[in-house]
């Protein structure tokens, strides 16, 4: 923790910044966590962190991170900034152990509320549904299908801390993630804009233990995804819109079974 | 609609690329609709379009639309791109006059609900909110205090065309915004995380025309904002996350009201 930063040239920091890439990221099972709170978080798990860049200012601003880190390095500011994708880096990178764990292990238990994205693309979405997924007291996320990675940078930071929270899984045949879920009782929920169920019209199906399906951004869920869901949900759209964007719809849709849920 | 497609070096076209700078756009009164889809909703709503620029290509893919254009001026690929902020442009950009009308015009007749987002920062955050206000059946947006500006192009391709959909009103003094509701008739809800009132449990509260105030994306509502509404309204937080994000909070919360609204 003492001794020259390293800088943007040095070889370990060069290394750590090919975590920027999904496939060295997927080969190394390793991703970067940036700025404070992130970094915090992962730290708070147990065997997450394997080590942690931050600048001197940066580290003794956040004196309280450096003794649950297993190796904290110093680097100069450029060093950092190379391994950060923040256009205002806040000092601090944790290089973090992969999170996602089989489907079985993220339904065990008695689950009571799961949101499964299929071929969710864009990063922001991804984290944000994790995020809110987490906010409505869900057990577990399913990245499915050809969904974007977990841990791109800017999903990392659209969780808000979030990924650290609850059980990720990835499952890239989501047929496979719609079976696990039936098989740990859930019922399966597709949220689909054509939907015979109306969500304001459902709070009896809503209070039942269910696993959510939400599709990609344009295209919504594959025909047969969606008709392999014990039902299909539609959110009642009021105004002139024609749709709702995946993370909201998301929102409304696991708030509304947190709702039911809590009347059950 | 015939002869020499305009150059990226036309002057006409490089004056029209001035609207890619709010400023101007303030001065102008004029904003750019990207895109068939949005230049199809710009062109259904009565002297909202002024011209519109495309590429003898989506012309062809688009005759539909130009009938209904006062103007339509063929530009080359690189001309077109130059009006896009799109990173794949489609060929088709509109140039339009402000939508925004008075806050009192905005909130005439007997709204039933409305978004006023105060200090929203992120231009994707505001166009989102737009959408799910619209979906959600809310009568007018008042975007208030320091907002984004509502024609950013990020903003106009987040409504997805609900720009087009709804009135929208600007509120520099949020506090004009919250006077306002309450002269149209509206009870005014602060989304507020620390808020004395469980959206879970506030049916009653909910069925009452409602202007929701939303806050900043990192600060929320000043405190004396919030304390000005009729009633602070929490989402409850069932997991770990902190808090939900903004185009989120607003989905929960408007599709609260408009599904209280609905039984009430």
């Amino acid at each position: 923790m003492t001794g020259t930063p390293l800088v943007a040239g040095n070889a370990r920091v060069k290394d750590t910044r090919k975590l920027s890439r999904r496939s060295v990221r997927t080969e190394r099972r390793l991703f970067l966590a940036d700025g404070p709170k992130a970094v915090a978080e992962a730290l708070a798990l147990p065997g997450c962190v394997v080590e942690v860049f931050a600048t001197p200012q940066a580290t003794e601003q956040h004196a309280g991170l450096v003794d649950g880190a297993p190796v904290w390095t110093l680097v100069d500011d450029r060093a950092l900034a190379s391994l950060s994708d923040s256009v205002t880096p806040a000092g601090v990178v944790a290089v973090c152990r992969h999170l996602d764990v089989p489907l079985e292990e993220a339904l065990s238990g008695t689950p009571r509320l799961v949101a499964v994205c299929a071929d969710v693309r864009d990063p922001g979405n991804a984290g944000t549904v994790l995020r809110t997924a987490d906010a409505a007291g869900a057990d577990a996320v399913v990245l499915a299908g050809s969904s974007v990675d977990a841990y791109n940078p800017k999903t990392v930071r659209a969780t808000v801390g979030s990924l650290f929270h609850l059980p990720v899984a990835l499952a890239p045949d989501p047929d496979a993630a719609v079976a696990a879920a039936r098989g740990a009782g859930l019922q399966v929920l597709a949220a689909d804009g054509d939907g015979e169920v109306d969500l304001f019209a459902a709070d009896d199906l809503l209070a039942r233990p269910t696993a959510w399906l939400l599709g990609n951004e344009a295209h919504g869920l594959p025909a047969d995804l969606a008709a392999s869901a014990d039902h299909r949900v539609r959110i009642p759209i009021r105004g002139r819109a024609e749709s709702l964007n995946l993370a909201t719809a998301a929102a409304v849709c696991l708030y509304a079974s947190a709702r039911a849920q809590r009347v059950s």
